[in-house]
């Protein structure tokens, strides 16, 4: 047993780190029905402009305005998908549903509430305005506009706008493949009953959650074997579908810690140790895909690189690979500040990092000589305020620490601290 | 062609008449690979202390601190799940690696980076002080403790902490199953080119991506047929499986709306305008389930209650029917209002609302005299403040006054509207 052999990197610096290394993963054409939530990856602009025809905004009738103040005989209707054909001439009015072809000749539309009925004739208000009550072509929006931009995240508005300008499919991001696996002797499958000295694989859970909601397609491959051969087969295996390995555990510098052995043998590994609480032992590692992650069985892996589009040997192309410390806190603080803004990267996202916003602390937060901190707190509202409060002992294996968390707030190096009562810009995770 | 029977709601009460008439969903116990965004339906108390055992926060040696600043012999290993078994007597030491169980007759834990090796022999600094560097069994969580309250949203946090406590599936409440129908001779479908007068039907595209960011099951019921019949038949098939109808289009006062006479029929139009802009003609009826819904096939439909586990006929049991207008501003709009809070009350959520902030509006917003109008915006950061600017024209058909807003801003009725820099408290949708 020795200590670490990696020197203790920046956590902003590492961040950025981990972003330089990580590519964008191409682009594939969706339906719909799939889009909510992914990462749109071309611009999209109005082929054609919306509304495409003059379109009555109310259920009334279709008029001209210098008709204002007559009584009007009704020839026709003109309702929404079965438009009147024809001319709307002086002295006549059309029945109008709402998102009806306003006809040619009419320039308004009067509103069933301000007409009285008497038989085939109409009374109209006098004082009619052109225009009113139906929306122009092009009023919503003209064609060539520019409507959504390249790296917006796809929610109802936006697929419903796609869908108007009649795009049945969209360009997306693809999701990173992540294979994610658990060390660690102690671990035993959520549901058995740990032995003295073990404790449950909770650490698998919590990062499914974490990379799902980050847009991951997820492979489990449950708790790591103990044995450096196995281990390695398994992650390689892994390496020939997934575009990142997410580890948990076994990153510290125990004699039984496998992890940074194993990419420093697959891969470059950038980064062994951040100057971070919770977190110092996070690992990032780079493995050139087709390379030596298919050494063992180069056939095979060309075979599969076929299969599944991936890079074949010789070209370039990384896997990522993130080895997360075992303590739960841990895993889950360094996802927030290393992966998660990787996994919205490698899917074009615009925006990779957490909003942030000004909390006023609400306790006397002591820093770390050595290394940045992400404390971890709730929000509350006073006044037009957002209070912060510590979610309690932060030690790196109390979840309790991150449930209802709101924000975290980085808590610089030093003997300072910052005082209760300062204003600092807090990661939002959920708002109170 | 007449004006609208129903009286105009206020929209607040309309909101409060929707969730009195909206049931909680039994709950059902699903695994944690499936637990992400769920609901909690019962409490979570800590079985177990957590940790159960002393266990080393750090890669080191466990010691007597007594001993400490003296030259100590390795006697053994504590790895983690490889416990040592024996008693550490004074003067000896073991190597511990994290999460490794603190061997009884030790006290503290000295960090490797702290010691100096010598063949078997350790030596560690003075000054050591009983409980360092480890943590104590029920450190992070006491038996007995509250962890979670029933109707939090499960995260990766919660469902991590669920984890270590062994518990390998959670109650969360049912997603509701939703029934989702466009309506409108105009429509056409997604890719198809419109006719003059056609439209494409994006409301079901919008409304889908709505309903499961709510928590929803959807089935797609495409354009519903034209005549009253048909449309009975299948809306009756349709709520034989589902809990919740959402209709768009066909629910305001012309001749060809189907939507507010079909409610009628099933069971109890309780809302049938609103004073909301956008969004006036928002009906919400409710349906008893096996009574007036299953009137066209009784056998089949008990028959399928028994396969789905719904309430068979004559048991109380209400299915929810919400007619949202068609233009898609409205749609979208009547929905964050009244039917993503009925579907989060449906799961037992306990926040049934938005978050809210206080925004500074950045723009003077004119009222509507007789309607509470939700105006769009998006935020900036100015300083200390998020400063709302409107998305631009506020028509209900035009989609992009939705489309990267960030929030809802409420302004009441009247003449008065609210002033640029008067600071207002606005539903948030996304942090910019």
């Amino acid at each position: 047993m020795r200590a670490s052999a990696y020197p203790l990197v920046d956590p902003g610096a590492a961040a950025a780190l981990v972003l330089e290394h990580t590519p964008v993963l191409d682009a594939e054409r969706v339906p719909l029905v799939d889009c909510l939530g992914r990462v749109l990856a071309e611009e999209i602009v109005a082929s054609a402009p919306l509304p495409a025809f003059a379109s009555s905004a109310v259920d009334g009738y279709a008029v001209r305005a210098a008709d204002g103040g007559r009584s009007l005989r009704v020839v026709g209707e003109s309702a929404a998908g079965r438009p009147f054909d024809r001319m709307v001439e002086p002295g006549t009015a059309i029945r109008i549903l709402t998102g009806g072809v306003l006809p040619e000749g009419a320039d308004c539309v009067v509103m069933i509430e301000d007409v009285e009925l008497s038989g085939d004739a109409v009374t109209v208000p006098g004082g009619l305005v052109a225009g009113q009550n139906f929306h122009a072509p092009g009023a919503d929006l003209r064609a060539g506009e520019r409507v959504l931009p390249a790296g917006v995240s796809l929610a109802a508005a936006e697929i419903g706008l796609a869908a108007a300008l009649g795009l049945a499919k969209l360009p997306v991001g693809r999701r990173p493949r992540v294979a994610l696996l658990s060390t660690g002797d102690e671990l035993v499958e959520v549901g058995k009953t740990p032995r003295r000295g073990q404790i449950t694989d909770s650490n698998r859970w919590a990062l499914l959650a974490a990379l799902r909601e980050s847009g991951a397609e997820v492979r489990l491959l449950g708790i790591g074997p103990d044995d450096h051969e196995p281990l390695r087969r398994l992650v390689v295996d892994a390496l020939a579908e997934a575009d990142v390995l997410v580890t948990s555990g076994g990153v510290s510098v125990g004699t039984h810690d496998l992890i940074k052995p194993l990419l420093e043998s697959l891969g470059d590994v950038h980064i062994g140790r951040v100057k971070l609480k919770p977190g110092k032992p996070f690992t990032f590692a780079t493995i050139p895909a087709g390379m030596r992650a298919s050494a063992s069985s180069p056939a095979r892996k060309r075979e599969q690189h076929g299969t599944y589009g991936l890079l074949p040997e010789g070209e370039t192309g990384t896997k990522l690979a993130f080895g997360l410390p075992g303590f739960p806190v841990s895993s889950l603080v360094t996802f927030e500040v290393f992966v998660r803004p990787a996994l919205r990267k490698m899917q074009g996202h615009g925006q990779l990092q957490r909003p942030t916003l000004p909390v006023r602390l609400g306790y006397d937060a002591r820093a770390t000589a050595d290394r940045t901190e992400y404390q971890r707190v709730t929000l509350r509202r006073e006044g037009l305020e957002l209070v912060a409060a510590s979610t309690g002992s932060q030690s790196s294996s109390r979840l309790m620490s991150l449930v209802g968390a709101h924000a975290l707030v980085r808590i610089p190096p030093g003997d300072q601290g910052i005082r209760a009562g300062t204003i600092v810009e807090a990661m939002i995770l959920a708002l109170p």
